[in-house]
C-alpha cells in the first residue's frame, strides 16, 4: 500500500529497470507519504505491438521510452500532495534515470484501508475503532 | 485518460492485435467521449494456463478468443453512456475483427481528474478553479 | 465480476498455478459472495527483476513465493466480509497450496454494477429499476 505497476516497452536492462523502480520508490517516500519499507512494485515489459500511446496528446512529446505508472493507493491523499508528487517524480526520474518528463504517465486509484491485506490474512491498515482515520491519514 | 488494458490469450498476430486495439479506440472516440488523440492502450497476452474464464456464466458463450478490457477512466460518465458504449463496442469488434460479442468482457474503473498526469509532472485534467467540471464532463 | 489478477514470480508449474487459482476461486465462492460459475482470473508471472517487495514490512515475512492478488470487484461488500475473506484465503492457500500466509498480499478495488459487461455488449448486473440493489448486494 500502495502497489505500483510500472509498464514500459521492453528494452531496458534489469539494472535500468531497478534504477527506475528505486527512483520511483524514493519519490513515493519523499512526496507521497509512503513509509520507507512499504515498497511493492510490479514491472511489466511490453513489446512494440503491445503498447499504444499518442506521441503528442496534450502537447507532450512521447517516445518509446514512455513509462506508465499505475498506482493503487490505500490512503486518501490531498490534491496538493498528488500535484507535488507528479512534479517531484518527473524531476527526479529525469535527474536519476535520464527519463524525459514528457515520458511519464501516471494514474492513481484509491481504495479503502479495509481493502488491503499485507499478509497473514489480516487487514493491517484497518482500525475498527477509528475507521475514518484508518481510511484517511 | 482513459488507459485501456486489453488482455487476451496468446495467439493473435501483431496485425490482429493492432486491428483490435484500433477498433477499440475508434469506439472509445465515438461512444465513450474520448478525444481522438487520447489513445493509451496496453495489450497483455496470456498463455492457456494463465487465463481462467467460465465458458457460459450469465448465459454468454466464451471461448479462447475472449477479450478482457479493463478501462481506467478519468471522467465521470453516465450509465447511459456506458451501456451504449458496451453495445457499440460489441457490435464494432464483431464487424471489424470478427470477435463474437459473447467474447467481450469489460470493466470500468473511474478515478478523478487530479489522479492523472499525462506527462511533464503536471495534472493536465485538473482545473483548480472548477474541480467539479474537471472531474466531471 | 469480480476479476482476479494473480501476480507471482515465475517458477511455479502450470499445475501449481492452476491449483492456486482453483483454491482462490473456491474461497471467493465461500467467503466473498462470488457465484460458483463467476470465475475470471488472469495470472501474471514476473521475473526476479520485475517484482519488488519489502521482505518484512508490517512484521510479515515475505519471500519469492509471494502472491499478489488484485481484485476488481463489482459488488459493495461489508468490511466484515472482507476481513473474513482475507482470513479464509490465507488459511486455505496454506492448506491447499502450501503458501505461507505471510506471502499473500491482497488489494480490492470496487466499481459499480453499471461498470461491468460480461459479454454481448450488455451490462448484465445493472438493473435500472433498482440501481442501488444492483450496485449493492
Amino acid at each position: 500500500m500502495p502497489l505500483f505497476r510500472i509498464t514500459v516497452r521492453r528494452g531496458r536492462t534489469p539494472a535500468q529497470l531497478r534504477a527506475l523502480a528505486d527512483a520511483i520508490h524514493e519519490v513515493a517516500v519523499r512526496s507521497f507519504n509512503v513509509p520507507e519499507k512499504d515498497r511493492f512494485q510490479i514491472i511489466e515489459q511490453r513489446e512494440a505491438h503491445e503498447l499504444f500511446y499518442d506521441p503528442d496528446y496534450m502537447g507532450v512529446k512521447r517516445t518509446d521510452e514512455i513509462v506508465f505508472l499505475q498506482i493503487s493507493a490505500g490512503k486518501v491523499r490531498t490534491t496538493e500532495t498528488k500535484l507535488n508528487f507528479y512534479r517531484d517524480l518527473a524531476k527526479s526520474l529525469e535527474e536519476q534515470c535520464g527519463l524525459a518528463p514528457d515520458n511519464l504517465f501516471v494514474v492513481i486509484n484509491t481504495s479503502g484501508a479495509e481493502d488491503w491485506s499485507f499478509g497473514r490474512g489480516r487487514a493491517q491498515m484497518y482500525q475498527p475503532s477509528n475507521p475514518t482515520l484508518a481510511a484517511g491519514e
